[in-house]
C-alpha cells in the first residue's frame, strides 16, 4: 500500500465574481478532469465560504509536489487557469495557492 | 454502498495559543478518538494556516448533522471542548464551527 498525502490549500475569490466562478465549476471541462486524474489528484474537493470568498481545496495524492508539477505541464491546465484568473483576488489561482499544515488525522 | 458526505468547516484560533493547541492535538485522548469514530467521523483531518490561525476541518460521514449530534451527546466531548475553549477566538470551538459548501468533486 502506498502512503497517501492529504493536502489542504486555500485561495481567495473576488466577491463580485462568485456566481460566474461557481457556474464554471458546475461544468469543468472533461479534458481538465482527465488531466487532474492523470496527474494523481484524487478525492479532490473544493469548498466555498460564501461570506468572504474563501476557497478550501482538499485532495489525496502520493506526492503533492509531483502532482502539482504534473498538472502544470498540461496545456489544458494553462487554458483552464487563464479562464479562472479573473475570479481571483491575486489574478493567479495556481500561484496564490496557500498550503496548510495537517496536525491531526483520524482514519 | 452508502453515500458519503464530504464536510469542510473552518474555525479561528487565537494566535497567541497556537503552540499549546498543537501540542494538545499531537496527543488527543484515546476516548475522544473512539467517541468520534463511534459517532461516524471518518477520514477526519485538521489543518492549520499558521499566518492567521485559520483551522480547516475535513471529514467524511453519512450524515453530518447526525454525526454532530452523536458527538455532542458524549461526556468525553464536553470535557474535550472545555479544554479547547481557551484556544479559540470565540471561546467555543464547536459553536464557532462554520460549514463550507462543496461545489466541486473529482473522485
Amino acid at each position: 500500500m502506498t502512503a497517501v498525502q492529504r493536502v489542504c490549500f486555500t485561495l481567495r475569490l473576488r466577491a463580485d465574481r462568485l456566481d460566474d466562478y461557481l457556474r464554471d465549476h458546475a461544468d469543468v471541462w472533461p479534458e481538465m478532469l482527465e488531466a487532474l486524474s492523470d496527474a494523481g489528484w484524487t478525492n479532490y474537493s473544493l469548498f466555498l465560504r460564501r461570506g468572504d470568498g474563501l476557497v478550501v481545496g482538499y485532495l489525496e495524492t502520493e506526492d503533492f509536489e509531483r502532482a502539482q508539477s504534473a498538472i502544470a505541464r498540461r496545456e489544458v491546465n494553462a487554458r483552464w487557469q487563464a479562464s479562472m484568473a479573473g475570479y481571483f483576488e491575486s489574478g493567479r489561482p495556481d500561484g496564490a495557492l496557500e498550503e496548510l499544515e495537517e496536525y491531526f488525522h483520524l482514519a
